[in-house]
């Protein structure tokens, strides 16, 4: 991934750099907060400087998950100044997407600490980054839904359409989920009103999944259910309305939004000191 | 690309889908808007499909670029239902993050409109989709700034830090520039202050890039550069503040926040008609 | 998969048929068993012949998971000699793996036919075919266990020993991982004695794995478990075995020979009939 | 290749461990052997060892082609017992596949000591392993036949049933071969008969494959050639009848059994010791 | 080798085509010689076109190995004419390259064509063009020596220097090499002098490398060798004295130029017809 | 790069090596120039020892772009001799295609270095080594005209057939582009005659190439543009023409025959110290 971003971006090289230092000048350079966030990306980042040149040295890190202040220094490198400008808008550009997932995650998960709710992610994310973006949830604090579409059951309304029309509810789907899908696997299913949340506890599901219903609704469905089985919700919950729903008892709030919409984070690399063949410093 | 996405996504099949329908069920489908936006991504949805499963027809697709309405079908489809529901989240994952970007870089060169300014993107895109996003801010009506730091000249802040603790100032970074760098090449640099801008325009700068500054102070430099050089302003220029920065005469504005923060668009899959093998139909 | 199967075989070409066929000659050829089978991979031979020769025109092809006498035909080809006989090897070396597979499978499925019990693969595949070889397990008449380490929790004597160091016990890594593992999985855990099938009871394991159990013990540990858990047992089950195991009523036995030493199935390709420039048919 | 086999057991990670060990505990680790055995596979059980974590300790190997008791440590590995785990599975099946090659390598050399004969390997390999099965081979004592279809000359039924259709013999197909392949390849061809032996002795073939022959027959051909051709035959030939093979003095007999039917090697691997954070070892 | 061509010359795109043609406009194009030449690669160029745009239509093409006259079109292409400019150096890069390479060979097999002699290439061709350059030395009438090293025994002056200093002579290595070595291939080995001519005699060469002999001593060596082992020469031939060389009866010459100083062939792409949106045409 | 071409010459190891030294050989070697030369591909041929062996040590190299006499050590390696051997000929190939080619160019640069005129290159390159070749073309002392279609505009014959035909000339098809070319680079047209010059700069090209003219007709279209464009010729411009052309006062000359035509360089590699197991060294 490291590698596939520094192609895209230097791909017959840095024609800038080139020109202004034909010779090495030692740099040291930081990669600074300008906002208080939940880091993300700093390892990666630490890959693009060491792919673009493996003689940078890593002088500092912050830890990945750490909350810090603005204007935190989270990298501080140090090499040929050549290296370490053809590296920076790589670097920065992972460290400011998965910095503000992160951060986006954590405002979720301290909007309902008093709750016995989990933040979950969802499959809702950038095509190819999926990895990099489920791992800046979890450092934000939220867990990990499905990795892809082969390391669990969800039985969706779209599933379920179908089945309808040859006659199978949702508690049938269950047991032909049951039946049919690798034993491993609990079964999900997404229920729309009461009366299927009852069709997937006479399905004997093992999490349910309640979407787009308002937390009074989710009240009533967690009473129903009674522990017989989690309870999951999703559907358009925002930092507002995340601590409502919460409140209602569910186990999982599922949030889209964390990975497609978080916006990105505010760094930028700044050199704090260079050295030219002369010797001079700043 | 596609192909990486749904390694992402399928890299075991769908457990849910493959044990619910052990057989084929004609099915179509269509993604939906759930607000008005500007469309990209319909080509590469198609690909998604035609990539899970070469027998899928596209029924109807919306041209890239094209506003539209909410509840816009912008592809429909037709094939096994278990093709469509596989390609189902890959397809929708690009749809919603170029159309987002589209759609914001749309409503950018809108409050322009009155004004000789163009929209540009950044670099500061997001790693692996760097064409697509650029491909993105181009059908949302904005023009696209370098793809690489290959593909053209521009001296930033911190090489002219770097220079001017040798004794270069901007103007002689822009001589210097010039003798070395591909001769195709237009010399761009970064002024901070009149100044740095009267030094630029004696170095024959062909476009000067002001960063950070405020409306009235970009006034100053406009009227100063008179026309000698291009000007481009950058530097976090929102929605509410681009039509005044367009007011100053400036050529170009450039916005990161096309590419590194647009909130995704809302689309999802519906499925519109099934039919089992007993030719039951809905 | 196809493709560096070939480029293995074929790098620089088969110098044996250039240089006695340096031109076309139309043939017709016929992959053939050589005992009873369940045939897997004819759709991956297919490949394997469009790949090396797109104008080879696939006459005939018996299903995959087709149970077959000797003498079948599996798939029988026509096109160019010199492209069906430089697919030859691949698409045999394929064919008699897979089927190797698949006939084993089902002998051991055959084998528990009259229990409830499920025959299970493992991830002791052979090192870049696991997709194909669980297919051919699949086509068998087995069910798949876990892809992949990423798709499915089993604690293992390894986890266990590591863990009961630190003073946690069976029940007690169960509580462990279902704090911590997505919530999607079953939790499923080896026992290898009454004790530790208690401590799994205690911990409210999915899944009780007992490994290497004679079939009396497997039957006091069913009847302690009395469906409170699913039971899978594995360790050196053979052909002679699994029948007694079965009896014992276990949910599922899995069996790594099915994929680690399964005999190669004996097929062979034969050409059927073939005419060169001037029209000669044998 | 070892990163292959990794990506398809770990692709999202060892759910597994992760949730039972938040934090590194070292332990030490033993690939250990079940029965008797010619050992092949270390070199690349320590790539992926190594591979998954480049902080793991080799402690200690036994080296690759040594025919080794049951119970023997054949790699010895110290690191973070997470690392461990996850390369586990894949380590043991590259060994338990390669070292059944070798075991079954030996076995036949053995068979053969007294007879002048060498045993030899085919393009009968699993796809995607044949470097590693051939290397397997080698260290089994045999010696390798022909990597891929170009780097050899071997005319056989498929190829003389085309020619002979065309009224050309197996000594003009010889000369054939002769004219137009690689000048620096020996001619071989196969042969059915002792007229067709006669036949590639009259095209001074450098080799005679003699295929599915007694051995009374092979007998009777070996006398024909009369150390004019190499003489190498095949075809079912297995550990029983191996022996009385090379009594009739032939120089080669290849076996396809030994990468395709070699049943795996038992080893497996087993904690030997390990400490948490308290410091607490077994 | 197609792909990484285009991906190297339009990694994002011809900004000038896109600039002067925003809209399809339909054109015809040939590919001209310049000179007459022995064309190769007219195979690539057409998957270049289709691997730019497939809806290009392959209106004709000559055959590759034809040698032509200047002013031959050996490619006609009709399709938008944005394609056909992408796709004009990259294919025009490959056959100017090819061609040069048929072209010379073709003029070095003319120079020996009395003689029994047949031109060989080397392994001196351009880094990752291998298989394409040797297949144009084939249509210009010269035969492929090895492909890779580990497709034929040829041992050189710097084995034998080693070999030279424990003691082993030519003849001795001949015997090491046969010993060791696969089979089916022949023994080639290299010698300087009339003394290493006969130990590689006394070795049973089947072939003998003269290299960087005068056409007297190959004359001689010839005659020693006396039809024993075949006989190549190699080591700065040329067009000049290559038909001296050929006379003295050897079976081989062998000529590095072929691939590595063959002058690129004249060739360019000339559009011969288009027409645009409003159906105007030259 | 240096992989493709190993796995090109390697794919299954040198049988000769093999069975010549089955056990290692301590060996320098050193690869040596046979004429005068610039050499490029050092730093190449380094990585290529490497790849082979990581043990192998670089003893010394000459630095790239060095001009250097024949008989110069360029690279010295110490080894194990089968690694030395089997990295020879493609570190050879490598530095002989890329020495080739720097020599060339400085050929060229020393034969204007009395105008201010630059030596550029094209896009004239082989297939897969464009980076590579046009760094040998820096070396050389050449500078680098486009290394893609997407860094730079220019508007060639082919552009202006079709815009002429829709009545654009060449002045109108430079505002064309300048108005959706990307803003950082500079717009070069090609003219072919006086007229033409005209036009480009009546539509304010910034650089005009003059392809084909005769020195005297170059002449007449400097004065014509007079320093208000940049001018650059090109085509079919040799070493004997290339002084003529660079006193008309043009401000570059394009030379396609830098990659497309140099002649390799002549190197080759020599063993010059080695020593078996039993100490024995030359």
């Amino acid at each position: 991934m490291v590698q596939q971003a520094l192609d895209e971006d230097l791909n017959h090289g840095d024609v800038t750099t080139s020109a202004l230092f034909p010779r090495a000048v030692q740099a040291r350079a930081a990669i600074v907060t300008h906002h208080p966030m939940t880091v993300a990306g700093v390892a990666v980042a630490r890959e693009v400087f060491l792919a673009v040149d493996p003689s940078v040295r890593i002088v500092k890190t912050v830890k990945d998950g750490a909350a810090v202040k603005a204007e935190t220094h989270v990298i501080i490198v140090q090499g040929d100044v050549r290296s370490l400008l053809m590296a920076e808008r790589v670097a920065v550009n992972f460290l400011q997407r998965l910095s503000g997932i992160a951060t986006l995650t954590a405002k979720f998960c301290a909007a309902v600490r008093h709750a016995p709710t989990t933040i979950l992610d969802t499959r809702k994310t950038t095509p190819g980054l999926r990895a990099l973006e489920k791992w800046a949830v979890h450092l934000g604090g939220g867990k990990n839904h499905r990795f892809s579409l082969g390391d669990g059951i969800l039985i969706k309304d779209n599933h379920l359409a179908v089945l309808r029309s040859t006659g199978v509810d949702v508690g049938e789907a269950c047991r032909l989920a049951r039946a049919r899908a690798p034993h491993g696997l609990r079964i999900e299913v997404e229920a729309k009103s009461l009366q299927e949340v009852k069709e997937a506890l006479a399905g004997n599901a093992d999490i349910i999944l309640l979407d787009n219903m308002s937390p009074a609704l989710v009240q009533k469905a967690v009473a129903l259910i009674n522990q017989r089985a989690l309870v999951e919700v999703s559907g358009g919950i925002t930092l507002q309305t995340v601590a409502d729903m919460a409140r209602t008892g569910v186990d999982f709030i599922s949030v889209g939004a964390l990975t497609h919409s978080a916006p990105a984070a505010d760094l930028s690399m700044d050199l704090t000191a260079y050295r030219g063949r002369h010797g001079r410093t700043r």
